[in-house]
């Protein structure tokens, strides 16, 4: 629990002046996650130069707890000798992390430094899809026999290493298959010779390789646990996914939604090099851009009527600037909703239903105060009247594609955060436009 | 692992037809998850039908894994004598999860009403702040005197009941300072002689019982921890956080973050009735309703020339559209990356001159795209120049205010994600809007 800054100045210093026992001395008992956040901090060359410091084991630790974007820039530094040795001495899970985002050609050299056991693991995990449990399961796991009693499990776990991060015992019947799960506290308190099957709970929660990460988070999450088996299709035991890798998830699965509303991609950071990032946010600047030209093409229809009345271009933004927050309010919900697993197919009738009540009222309200405002502006009854029409009816349509836009896009598998806030804006600026300075126009002889 | 939807049909036609030994044995086995989620999906008065049908254990179960608008509800219905019976019946932190968001008077009743000992334990976790890690903990810890043996240890664990969510031992010294833990995983593997204290790894991350929830979120996830134990300013061990409730704080406020940028309160879910929605809703839309109204009065003051040159009011939207959408993208990655604690004051600088060379870079590359549309469209050179400056002004601003309100609002501690978004396309559509007709007017003679 150091200070991160701290740690990078004082290493930052030392690489300078003295990079020798004191060093060592410092990095020694650091926390991988702290060296992780203190070495973002210092310019690459110290980055690489750190991390040829630190023994194999370390160094894959702290690659493993750095940001993708810190860790693309780092990696690029290293030769490929000096990476396949620091991936080999990484939990396969781990190392496959990192080689999954390398450049292909690096990848391949890595690959082929490999250690030929470890470059087969690598490759298995590989084989399964990105983002699936699969891909980011643990192969480690403590498993037994459901014959063994509890003494024998105790040697089993005294003799696998590196099961310090490990809380349940997984117990497999003769061909494999997952039968039973023993939390390790069970074991403790249990008579060295009951048989493990008597003590396991038989009804295990359990992934099939191929589940989606998101769906993992979702059942470690609902059923409180600290890891989660994978199986395969025939229910034998693969490996684990344990509940800090489903932190991760829940985090990066939280980003990605925030950003994708925002605009920017999933996987963007604060720290990305500013010519990786332009291309992807060009593109939806232009995306923008077209949907604004498309409303713009509303207002050049209405030309006619603000050359006779210009005061009509100042209220219209109002409407359609109203229409967008009121469909941002609803879209988020949703949104937010779909992603949790919370609105399902059934609910979607009566959030449409509130969420109508909902603009209806408070598109209301703020039509009322508006018109009081326009009026006591321009002295224009009806225009205070055309423009509170305007607003209530861009609210209600605010509310309907605030609900359909996403639950659509969910149900043609399009992730409704990344889609929905320029599609559904386009509507509200669109309609809000259209009904306002249409309404003008059909009256503009009572206007002037 | 069973389908809500099937579970809550089948415990909704049992309660219409046999809520008998039928609906018990439907209901005996399932996990509480389960049942909890299959509970939303009932009218209210079949949710209290059902809840009483649980045994208190189940029951308290259920309750803590309900959403908190379905567990208003529900509460409301029951009467306080049964409501403590069932919070008697469960951990105190999570009845403590119930209590504190209940209504002043019929808190007071039920506290009133459960056997002293647990009042005194409810009170005590209640006067800890909310959102704060004493006011989240489980006082239900496994801790030793660092004198003892491992085989007293696991006489210890034996002895405490429903330790089966339990990962670690704690080990203290004589005046109950945390000092060392263990995870049981050692102990299943030490000699039964050895004293823990020789076992026991003395560096232990920990915060105190006044630690805001969300550092306590980036604690675990940063070392990947199971639990982490809380203590007083004295360093005496109070309780633990587990992971699972760690995951809950990350999912609240990752919804929290999200529906706070989308405009809506933090805690509002799809299902919450819209009348307690509405007041919260229309405040946020009177908040935009003013900005809006103030970016209309700048408008107003070039209602002239726009009278003399309608073409102005079909453009004006697309530069302040595209300032919005620009300081969006700009100010969610701000504001996510505040969140999880990755951008502190030292990188504001280097993230500023980042956002300024893409808001440049994506501004002239859609100023150059709008122009020659523009040019196509009227036929005005000036006029396409115009646009193409004010776009790009615009972008500029709209990269600077999306760094520093953010940035500058988490300095005042108010929250970047409530205010941002309000505030900073206020900015763009006003300078944009003023950008825009300022130059035209300016130049005005040269546009007719």
């Amino acid at each position: 629990m150091e200070d991160p800054t701290q740690l990078s100045e004082a290493i930052g210093e030392l690489l300078d002046t003295e990079p020798g026992p004191r060093l060592a001395d410092l990095v020694r008992d650091a926390h991988p996650a702290d060296l992780a956040r203190a070495l973002r901090d210092l310019p690459v060359p110290d980055q690489i130069r750190l991390l040829r410091r630190l023994d194999r084991d370390q160094a894959g630790a702290v690659l493993h707890e750095l940001d993708d974007s810190t860790r693309a820039a780092l990696v690029q530094g290293l030769d490929e000798t000096e990476l396949s040795g620091i991936l080999d001495q990484m939990p396969t899970d781990n190392a496959v992390a990192v080689i999954q985002d390398l450049p292909d050609e690096q990848a391949e050299k890595v690959m082929d430094l490999l250690p030929e056991a470890k470059a087969e693991e690598v490759q298995e995990l590989l084989e399964y899809a990105d983002q699936t449990a699969g891909r980011i399961m643990s192969r480690r796991v403590v498993a037994i026999h459901e014959e063994a009693t509890v003494a024998q499990a105790i040697d089993h776990i005294r003799e696998t290493a590196s099961a310090e991060q490990q809380f349940y015992l997984y117990v497999l019947d003769d061909h494999d298959h997952l039968v039973g799960v023993v939390p390790f506290r069970r074991l403790l308190t249990a008579p060295p010779v009951t048989p493990v099957k008597l003590i396991a709970t038989s009804e295990v929660v359990r992934v099939t390789a191929d589940t989606d990460q998101e769906e993992v988070a979702q059942l470690v999450t609902k059923y409180r646990l600290v890891a989660i088996p994978v199986v395969d299709r025939a229910g034998r035991l693969l490996g684990t996914i344990t509940v800090d890798d489903v932190l991760d998830i829940v985090q990066a699965e939280a980003t990605e939604d925030i950003q994708r509303l925002g605009g920017v991609a999933g996987d963007e950071t604060v720290f990305d090099p500013p010519r990786a990032v332009f291309p992807r946010r060009v593109v939806w600047l232009l995306i923008n851009l077209g949907t604004a030209i498309l409303a713009a093409s509303v207002i050049g229809v209405f030309e006619g009527s603000i050359q006779t009345l210009a005061a009509l271009a100042v209220f219209m933004p109002i409407v359609a600037s109203m229409g967008g927050i009121g469909t941002t309010q609803t879209s988020t919900l949703v949104i937010r909703g779909l992603a949790l697993g919370e609105l399902t197919a059934p609910h979607v009738q009566r959030v449409l239903r509130k969420e109508l009540w909902l603009s209806l009222t408070t598109g209301a309200t703020n039509a009322a105060v508006m018109m009081a405002i326009a009026y006591l502006w321009k002295r224009q009854l009806l225009l205070s009247l055309i423009l509170g029409v305007a607003l209530v009816l861009n609210m209600l349509v605010a509310a309907v594609v605030g609900v359909l836009v996403p639950v659509a896009l969910k149900t043609f598998r399009i992730d409704p955060a990344i889609a929905s806030s320029v599609i559904i804006t386009t509507f509200t600026d669109v309609f809000g436009f259209f009904s306002f300075l249409g309404l003008a126009t059909l009256l503009i002889r009572f206007l002037l």
